[in-house]
């Protein structure tokens, strides 16, 4: 797939740990995307089997120059390898090619590779630095940027990471020719989400062009990506460390959080659980009285159109919430929820169980 | 023991991470010392199984008033189980007992308690507060303070970690009266660093109170404790994540993490390969002509006197070379010493392997 779009910029502002995002078509490939990185001797490539077959070697021969050894590290594919023991994997890939404190990590994948990738750069040596090349539409638009990095725990996912921004992210458009009908889908939701949530004019677009994006049609997607990449940077830009706003970004994740850890980790994309989650925490938004039933309908009706799954796996109310008090965003107890205070709005805040089962009985399988 | 000298303060100043640390005796058991600390519902004091009998009832008694919840766990003791294994009891701890991000861990012990919670407490849902309660001597004066923390990889000492802050730093000094005296000379190697590296007076002092600090005698202890940890802040204050300066704090840390590592870890204590790592970085010192044979044997004798070894394990040259060389300090695979530019005075820098060679025929057992 070429694209005829010119690559775009979008900025992460943080001050000292400031970085940019390029989003464009053939970026890996190209040497001169990698130049304003920091020196080094060696680099090395964390990518999965599914990914390096498609482009290891592209992303290797561009660093070739710019690196005196360049390694390639394969990881098990999915969710369920991202934890310590496949991270481990990492430090001994490192440790073996005898890294130091300035070799750069390249985190080739989607998601999970990249939240791996990002807490080992951020724990070897206590901190080497790291770069993006986000090859799924949900990394794209959510994952790899913003810093958020972790493996899961048994007991929950996400559990066990770090804040640590990378240097650069490169989106290369070009490699969402390759992704799975469902992973493409996954990506979907996280685009929807920024709309309920922060805009609703992009959401009216998204409606608009959602057949368009189901399509890939590139220049849709580029638009996509970049307006996803805008609202996430102007969020991540006022609240790095989630102490308030940033929060907003989770909303359809305490949901779906329960479903991915309940079903067990891989079973629904994270993208599918979110989007699932969305249609969930639409309804808990509307009897809180923050949205009516035609704004739960009309969110519903675009995840559906999405490629999503809008009902929720029935694991029983008590399952789901024990699940979600052990959810980042509880405190004492309390489950704290991501709910929308109008269209185009989000806050953070409790609920009473009976509603939340209510919910449940509501938006669950028979 | 009790002691007369009044509690002492010394501030850490990193900004919005800036924090105090206490110095004086029966400071643990003080509720007062605590009143300071963020809002939680919960607290987990971690501590090891040498420990917890003496000082975990005292410690969560203080706390009482403070937490709704306060949880005591015991990890293993000694640097063998500074492991990832180890580091997710902890996490194990926190999320059976549904912890949130507001949980205050609490590390009572010393430096691998300390370097282990420190390292949970950063990773925990991405950072959760934590507070220092070191009770051996090397941790007071130096593993407690500046924010190091990290667990140990097969293939290298404290290569997986983080930079990460403690909200106050609690130096019993009365803790030091059940210390073995191992462990007491295993401390006052940091202790005696700190003169060489930056300050001629305090080695003068050390030497004609060393007696007195052999002998626990608690104004001594307490002067050194303080002025160890004056120094320490004052450099970390100007280079929190070891850019440059801080580096002069690892004097005697490159041979000596060669020694841990080449001996296995916990066959001699951390603060005793620092103790033997001086001399050689002394006689390396001498050889690049920074300071003259006088002063490495004046050196040497001092930390004989504090009891610990002068004499190097005979590991071999190739083995301690390719233990060094997995240092963090290394880069492009060639290794970094910390020696004395002059005395008082330490800088970072190579050596040829030949001198490094004729250093370790010097130093090491026959």
């Amino acid at each position: 797939m070429r694209l005829s779009v010119p690559p775009e910029h979008v900025e992460i502002q943080l001050g000292e740990r400031s970085y940019p995002i390029w989003i464009g078509s053939g970026l890996l490939g190209d040497p001169s995307n990698y130049l304003a990185l920091p020196a080094a001797a060696t680099a090395l490539i964390v990518t999965n089997t599914t990914v390096a077959p498609l482009y290891a070697a592209t992303l290797r021969a561009a660093l070739a120059g710019r690196f005196r050894e360049v390694h390639v590290l394969e990881l098990p594919d999915g969710e369920a390898h991202k934890d310590w023991q496949t991270l481990n994997l990492i430090f001994d890939a490192l440790l073996s090619h005898g890294s130091d404190r300035k070799t750069v990590l390249f985190a080739l994948g989607g998601g999970v590779v990249g939240d791996m990738t990002g807490f080992a750069a951020a724990s070897y040596m206590r901190g080497v630095p790291f770069v993006q090349v986000p090859t799924t539409l949900l990394a794209q638009v959510d994952s790899s940027v913003g810093g958020k990095t972790a493996i899961n725990h048994p007991l929950g996912k996400n559990m066990i990471g770090a804040f640590y921004q990378p240097q650069l992210v490169l989106c290369d458009l070009a490699t969402l020719a390759t992704l799975p009908p469902r992973e493409l889908s996954a990506g979907l939701a996280e685009i929807i989400k920024y709309g309920p949530i922060y805009d609703m004019d992009f959401l009216a677009w998204i409606e608009s062009h959602i057949d368009a994006l189901v399509a890939r049609e590139p220049v849709a997607l580029a638009h996509a990506v970049k307006r996803s990449c805008e609202i996430k940077a102007a969020v991540v830009g006022q609240d790095e460390r989630e102490t308030g706003l940033r929060a907003i970004l989770n909303f359809g994740h305490t949901f779906g959080h329960a479903i991915e850890s309940g079903l067990g980790y891989g079973e629904w994309l994270h993208g599918e659980a979110v989007g699932c989650g969305m249609v969930m925490a639409a309804h808990l938004s509307e009897r809180l009285g923050g949205i009516d039933a035609a704004f739960v309908q009309r969110l519903t009706a675009l995840i559906r159109r999405a490629g999503l799954p809008v009902v929720a796996p029935a694991l029983g109310a008590e399952r789901y919430l024990e699940l979600m008090r052990i959810d980042k965003k509880s405190e004492a107890g309390e489950i704290r929820f991501v709910v929308l205070d109008k269209p185009g709005s989000a806050i953070m805040r409790g609920a009473p169980d009976a509603m939340v089962r209510e919910v449940l009985a509501q938006c669950c399988a028979a």
